[in-house]
């Protein structure tokens, strides 16, 4: 047995999660928040303990080494060389990377070149790489890609329509995220409903702050919802989704917005956020809209935005065998999740609605007689980043 | 008997077609091409002969000035005042406009208002309006408006997941185009299956340089595939369609392009033309796609995206009765036609190959046992525009 590290690094956070493996336990997990701000905040939970320190984490180095003493102290390891490997998430890995690998220099430096695609996420995913490679010298090093599962999309489905020179001077393409995420409720879909992703035709929401939906076809990324970056595809909690960029324009002349300013708005000011002027959550939409009326806008605009991208992976893929829903809105919203698959009634495709009513565990929510299965799956990206740490530590070895 | 003229002027163009109403005759049709350029071309077909006049027009007046100068000298009418209507294409109908109504002062004062939207087309729309009001001031003048149609879409469909300010402040909604082409083409498809629009869900496809793909439910639109401009939906010609708004701002930096310079890229460059680096024309590509791989991969992402449109459709209406193909590419090219119908087969929906090599005419180009009728109807927004103006003089009373 032996323990892995996964690891989240953000531009201010980190989030991480010990687990045994392959037993697949969780050993250990917590955050560090408002790393280089005045105030930060570790949390630990283990063994039924919360923990918390209260103090300044002047960047991710003070935050990482926090978080190791804090493993000595709480005896969370005997030994910090018990950690064999690390696994670390990296938002984009571009066209270079089609699945999880060993970090070594040139892995690293092709990280940190791809964070034109990224430049707030990847360079704290380096960061974080440098630091663990340094401070734990003898674990295996491993980075796992957000991008990395979509990249079995055909050509016709990643290329836009523009002029081609772009996609070979800039690679401007559809890259898609939330990749590992997509992938570990694929498998558990299939696990759960004992059949082989191959011949299967499924459509995975990831719904949450950020959401995306994918066509997985034979258990490959067909299509997928976001695009060049997270900014596109269905309505998000802050995110616009789709938009007539022509649009964009116009609103920016008239408001006298720069570029930045205004991606700044399509990232954070837009979204259920933007409709409802009330929220950006889900759950306080639900709870206000039937004397709400933006609320209650907001909610149908979301819901119609996960049907027509139903709508195009049942035509793209040929049909549709399960749909999976996951992340906070897909796990915990039984109402949303309840408006969506009613829309798809007249495919023969029905919910059960007692066991609709799950919050946050996995099910099958479909009738028996459904045209298709409908799961919930909570996402567990952490276990699959882990189990890649072990698969490649195994390839090697190790 | 009387001649009704409809009109479609552009910026630089301005096309014509004479009918006899309520018998639905076209008389006489033609175009000014190049006004405001140092060398016109005016052209009429009438009584199977082509007139050809090659001059400068200098601006929209002058054209108008030479078609009815030439209505005359080849006896088209034997008196202007028999023409006693005038219907004029309008692009842009915001939310004013929801149906073609008769001009006067402060409809002409909306047109030119609605510029904001259409800032090449209505002002172009306006002048031969008020051009015509002059010239022939005893016909009933009609704005049919581009838009108009689309106008019945509901409120989560037309507006974006944008903050809603910009909704109330500026009209930021999606409004879509060829709504007269979309219109048209609807109420053919119920008098040729004899079967009432309303119960009927149709998805129209308007396939030519511009392309747009509405949900016809119920004889009304329920939702299309162009935004607040004519830029988003599917690949067109020279548009991009829909794209990632933060992509469009990532080859701007990275290009050291302006707004207007992108902006015009996208409209102008993208599309068939970007894709293929070839053309801009189907036909062009059609000839080649066996040899070049760009113009084979143009064609399977329009056909592609036209796939998609009608998944999101099909989803939103809750089935599909119908889907006809109209303009350009939708009337003759019957390859990407056998194609997109080909991508349907798991629904049921069948192409009938031979009756699908028409090329511009109107029939059912789906087998019988189809599980949906899918048509080829040849667009005809000049006869609509008439039909526009008869309907509106009958219940004047004029």
């Amino acid at each position: 047995m032996s323990k892995t590290l996964a690891i989240n690094a953000g531009s201010s956070s980190l989030k991480f999660q010990l687990l045994e493996m392959p037993a697949e336990k969780v050993i250990a997990k917590g955050q560090v928040e408002r790393i280089g701000m005045d105030e930060g905040v570790f949390t630990l939970k283990y063994n039924g303990e919360k923990t918390e320190v209260l103090k300044a984490f002047p960047d991710h180095r003070a935050a990482i080494e926090e978080m190791l003493e804090q493993f000595n102290e709480k005896q969370v390891v005997s030994d910090l060389s018990e950690i064999t490997g690390v696994g670390h998430r990296v938002v984009a890995g571009g066209e270079w990377f089609n699945k999880s690998v060993i970090v070594d220099d040139e892995v690293l430096e092709k990280i940190n070149r791809l964070s034109a695609y990224a430049p707030l996420h990847n360079p704290a995913n380096a960061a974080g790489i440098e630091i663990f490679r340094e401070l734990l010298p003898d674990a295996v090093s491993v980075a796992v890609f957000d991008t990395a599962f979509h990249q079995t999309m055909p050509r016709e489905n990643y290329l836009y329509s523009l002029p081609y020179e772009y996609y070979t001077k800039y690679g401007a393409r559809k890259y898609g995220a939330h990749g590992t995420s997509h992938r570990y409720v694929s498998e558990r879909t299939s696990e759960i409903l004992g059949q082989p992703l191959e011949g299967m035709n499924l459509i995975t929401l990831h719904l949450g702050a950020g959401a995306s939906i994918t066509a997985v076809k034979d258990g490959k990324s067909l299509d997928t919802s976001m695009g060049f970056t997270p900014l596109a595809g269905i309505t998000m909690a802050t995110r616009s989704g789709d938009v007539d960029p022509s649009l964009v324009y116009y609103i920016q002349e008239h408001e006298g917005l720069t570029n930045e300013q205004m991606l700044y708005i399509l990232n954070n000011k837009s979204g259920l956020l933007g409709i409802s002027t009330l929220s950006s959550d889900m759950r306080d939409l639900e709870e206000v809209e039937d004397t709400n009326e933006h609320a209650k806008l907001a909610m149908d605009m979301f819901i119609d935005r996960v049907v027509r991208y139903i709508g195009q992976y049942y035509v793209e893929m040929g049909g549709v065998d399960a749909l999976t829903f996951t992340a906070g809105i897909g796990e915990n919203a039984a109402e949303v999740r309840e408006k969506i698959i009613d829309r798809l009634g007249f495919m023969g495709i029905k919910s059960d609605t007692e066991a609709n009513k799950v919050r946050g565990e996995e099910r099958v929510v479909s009738t028996d007689d459904s045209a298709a299965k409908v799961l919930v799956v909570p996402t567990n990206e952490e276990l699959e980043i882990a189990r890649d740490v072990e698969m490649l530590k195994n390839k090697q070895g190790r």
